[in-house]
């Protein structure tokens, strides 16, 4: 009887509900139009909605945003910007005078898009179909990992839903039975540029949304009391939700209601004085919905010493090999989760989940759910290392960058890197991968070539902030250095050298060791190179290629089995790009479309082997 | 009647038909076993199908792979590629010593997976989820360009349906009414490293191809008058069609049926040796399987003279807007095509739609389809020019990297670059795109400064071969050159300048505009600033960066609205990298996390603006 009860609103209340949803409409409509920019008909559509949601359904202390019980609230459909922060305004989390004389401004954190910068802005959105894989996220931390009964509330679009990211989404809200997820899609059957591809077809969203192990409910999204039903039930119901609402685009102001041409623009000041007028005016409601019960205290297990695994000097050990031994070692932090993209037997991912399967969430091979569903779990505190082959990375690379924007904490670690994979071919290589993640804002690229250096920026990506892409190879190569040596990211090691050194053979990853090899023939004919392993790609270590220009006149070899573009030889490049000493740089890198073969056929072909090492050094002295 | 004849196969030919399976799968243990590489596992599971599917339903006339009227196969599991070379053998398109002496061999072209170095593969495969929304794209061509009756043939693995683009490619053939694709789903059950999400919940498979708007056939994928059935229906379908074929990973080989842990796993020799012995040994059956129809004269209509559009100098037009302008004008050449990501009004497509409605395909909000099907065009021999905000191309970037390595000759434009987008925020500003166009193999990446330069790149993106990316501006700018102008690709133009530059200023796109401003400040200052437009990014006009670091004493300066990483800047230094004189670059690029404001706003608060181009430049001279 009190389920009824709930459902039941009485005039008053659906009195109020309209009102608010009024003033929702009111200040979308002044913020962008004092803007003279922004998307005030796609919040129309949906003020409706969260009137009701914010009203009765986010269980949220406005003033506590970091209050571990609150609810969360996404706008996957961030260009709704408008309607976000008028409801931040109706809650009192703004003001009136910050929502309508800043909105879209220089300085002003009310963006264009929302952004961290907000305390009540988990995630940055305005690339479509990102909201919601993020919700994923942040429900499967609620579920499994914090065990409490925040609720995760993400308001898509109906154009978005054609992103095949919504239905990675929603296929791992299913099949994880994230009951405390729900998804309001605003269906107000216009896109960009004219009708969505499914226009008001709900019941073919409804048999979709169903297919993929949600519960549907649609709705008209204009009837106040039909939506809080429908929320109430999602609320309650044994897994994840998606309201359908039938929706129409600029609601409420009938000269530009379900009109196409009105996406994306904000109403001239006559129409919206018409507009606001109309719908009776600015109003200052202030809304007190539903709060959080109080969080149980965290009583986290105190984390176990950590012990990183050792290995002996001269040993064959794949670098991949050593991630997972080092992904278990760090997994005595109990904030550490562990995602992969169904090959954690080849990115050896596999060996933190044998030990702790409880903190192991398994992606299926869906890369760009499995980086926002780390961006999530990031939002409730933990530290995701996401991995699969560095090649596959690219699948994600929007979530990568939008992870970068949303100043997101995260680890990503790439396997079978470059040419040094052989027989399986240049659709798994991994060679645009430095380019693309060192161009991400605020990242951190690491290419380690043997296993101690390995395990020792595993053992930093715990912590570090932003952005962390940790590159391996797949094959086995010797460990190089003694199990207490330190990497500190940004740093470099000098692996061959003196003061006589007439050339500097710089390498990465799997290139260091054919950069010794390399090193040590050109030793036998006289020659002495030096060898610089450039483990951290980004920072760079600035100092030791400048004692390299200095000590070596100039004379540089950079190695990379990558493209040559953006990867390892640009690092370098940008880095020494102001020096007033001039520089020679031999550059090796794959420069033609690579074929099978073994790795050493491969490093040949491309010319990042020992003797195309040997000849360049060569020929730069 | 004929149609029920059809479908029953005798029983003789059912026993042939198990000969083929027989071959195909004891030549996929062979070749595998033989590299002591590859899938054979997978390669098994779907032996049946492509037993029956060649046999008696794919029209190919394998002497001729150019011809226009065959049919069309996709191994979307391209990692079943010992299955598809097995196929090859039994056509007669390879020897059996090729397919076993040379199978993932350096220099072979039967390499670990498929790539069009072989004439029978239209794209590269093997990135999961990709065959399919190219298979897409070749059926529009089939359907709506070409009106030939050749048919689509792709075969899905079960895992990759984890893959969104998939569902973004279900969801367009449902919507563009592709009935002359037939998709083959092999549901082995088991992925990488263990089962699959949905296992062999074959009816969730089928609610879900439903839902996505495709017929669904559910088979055993072992029993040949089932799939023969299913073909045959498929093919005489009115929509697209999804064979949900219920298999066993390693049929045929009883030790390992069904097992975890043989994925990607070749026989051991003994081991293979008695599995060919228990399938009957090897073979050498040849398949004559249906010939295509002779397709009719191409008739295509001659080409209209290329009328470019002209522009006023000095007037301010926003390069998108002359994409769009171009994009109609060489509309022109009957294999232009044009798809977009729905925002058609913002990237200007939308002004060839007006003009060529039937060489349009909307691709609403999915860029991962948008790529994959401008690869399918293009392996029918149109010119797609596929375009949207130069961010959500990241989106896509798996697709391009792939497009890439299938060598696909297919245009891109990204607009919306960089923070001169002003208010639209982070989310909306392409500042990694040259970074990551830059590194696909055998690309080319232009960014023009004004309308006229835009133009004439498009005119040459018609013709150019491999992925070839555009970068537009949001803003309109002066029109800087005459119309008669030309702007050959690996050109740069030299907008000021003379034999006493003191320093030389060097942008492209909207930089262009800050570096002639700064240059005249500089030189009512007395210093001379030279001034170029690398208005083609990859390749890169060399000669012309010697000639200012010469004339300079080596002083440049970069400006790009680009993440610092891998864009232009990079460009520069990896172009200049073995040059003996020394060269003092200052790097002007966007080097914090941008917010809104005005374009002004935000150029200036990147330090990309014209008052930090000039001091840039006072302190190097």
């Amino acid at each position: 009887m009190t389920m009824e009860a709930e459902r039941t609103l009485g005039e008053e209340q659906l009195t109020q509900l309209a009102e608010v949803a009024a003033q929702l409409r009111v200040d979308s409509i002044r913020c962008s139009t004092k803007a003279a920019s922004g998307h005030p008909t796609s919040s129309l559509s949906a003020a409706d909605l969260l009137a009701v949601l914010i009203s009765r359904h986010v269980r949220y202390d406005w003033a506590e945003p970091s209050n571990r019980a609150n609810d969360h609230l996404i706008f996957s459909k961030g260009h709704a910007s408008p309607l976000l922060y008028a409801v931040f305004k109706a809650v009192g989390a703004i003001s009136d005078q910050e929502l309508v004389d800043t909105y879209r401004r220089f300085g002003s954190r009310l963006q264009g898009h929302p952004t961290p910068a907000l305390p009540w802005v988990d995630v940055a959105t305005g690339s479509l179909g990102q909201g919601l894989p993020v919700g994923v996220g942040i429900a499967l931390a609620g579920r499994y990992l914090d065990q409490l009964p925040y609720h995760v509330w993400v308001l898509c679009g109906d154009s978005e839903t054609a992103e095949g990211s919504v239905w990675e989404a929603l296929d791992k809200a299913g099949h994880y039975g994230l009951r405390n997820l729900t998804v309001l899609v605003d269906v107000n059957r216009l896109g960009q540029r004219g009708p969505t591809e499914l226009e008001w077809d709900l019941d073919t969203y409804r048999r979709r949304v169903e297919a993929f192990g949600c519960q549907a409910i649609v709705v008209d999204g204009h009837d106040l009391a039909a939506i809080d039903d429908a929320l109430g039930r999602a609320r309650q119901a044994t897994g994840p939700t998606v309201v359908i609402a039938r929706t129409v685009k600029g609601k409420g102001v009938p000269e530009i209601e379900n009109k196409v041409d009105w996406h994306g623009k904000p109403l001239k000041p006559d129409l919206a004085e018409r507009a606001i007028d109309a719908l009776g005016g600015v109003r200052q409601i202030r809304i007190t919905g539903p709060q959080p019960e109080p969080a149980p205290p965290t009583g986290a297990p105190a984390a176990q010493p950590l012990q990183l695994p050792r290995y002996d000097r001269g040993a064959k050990v794949a670098t991949r090999n050593a991630y997972g031994d080092a992904l278990r070692a760090v997994g005595v932090r109990p904030n550490v989760v562990v995602l992969d993209g169904e090959v954690s037997d080849s990115t050896r991912a596999d060996r933190f989940t044998d030990a702790y399967p409880d903190r192991y969430f398994e992606m299926f091979i869906s890369e760009q759910q499995m980086v926002a569903a780390a961006v999530g779990l990031q939002v409730r505190g933990y530290r995701p290392f996401a991995s699969t082959f560095a090649a596959f990375f690219s699948r994600a690379y929007d979530f990568v960058r939008m992870a970068g924007v949303s100043r997101a904490d995260i680890a990503l670690s790439g396997s079978h890197a470059g040419v040094e994979i052989g027989a399986d071919g240049p659709s798994q290589m991994g060679l645009e991968d430095l380019a693309a993640m060192r161009a991400v804002q605020g990242s951190t690229v690491l290419y380690p070539s043997d296993a101690v250096s390995c395990a020792a920026l595993v053992a930093q990506m715990v912590d570090r902030k932003g952005v962390n892409y940790l590159r391996t190879t797949r094959g086995a190569h010797p460990v190089l250095y003694d199990n207490d040596e330190p990497f500190p990211v940004g740093g470099s090691k000098l692996l061959r050298g003196g003061d006589d050194d007439r050339v500097a053979l710089i390498g990465a990853g799997v290139t260091v060791h054919n950069c010794l090899a390399a090193a040590d023939e050109l030793a036998s004919a006289g020659i002495n190179a030096r060898v610089i392993d450039l483990y951290s790609v980004k920072p760079l270590d600035r100092e030791r290629l400048l004692a390299a220009v200095r000590d070596t006149g100039g004379r540089l070899v950079v190695v990379e089995d990558h493209y040559p573009e953006g990867g390892l030889g640009s690092a370098v490049l940008e880095s020494l790009a102001d020096l007033a000493e001039p520089i020679r740089l031999t550059h090796l890198a794959v420069r033609g479309l690579p074929t099978s073969g073994t790795p050493t056929e491969l490093m040949d072909q491309a010319g990042i082997g020992v003797s195309a090492i040997v000849a360049a050094a060569r020929a730069s002295v």
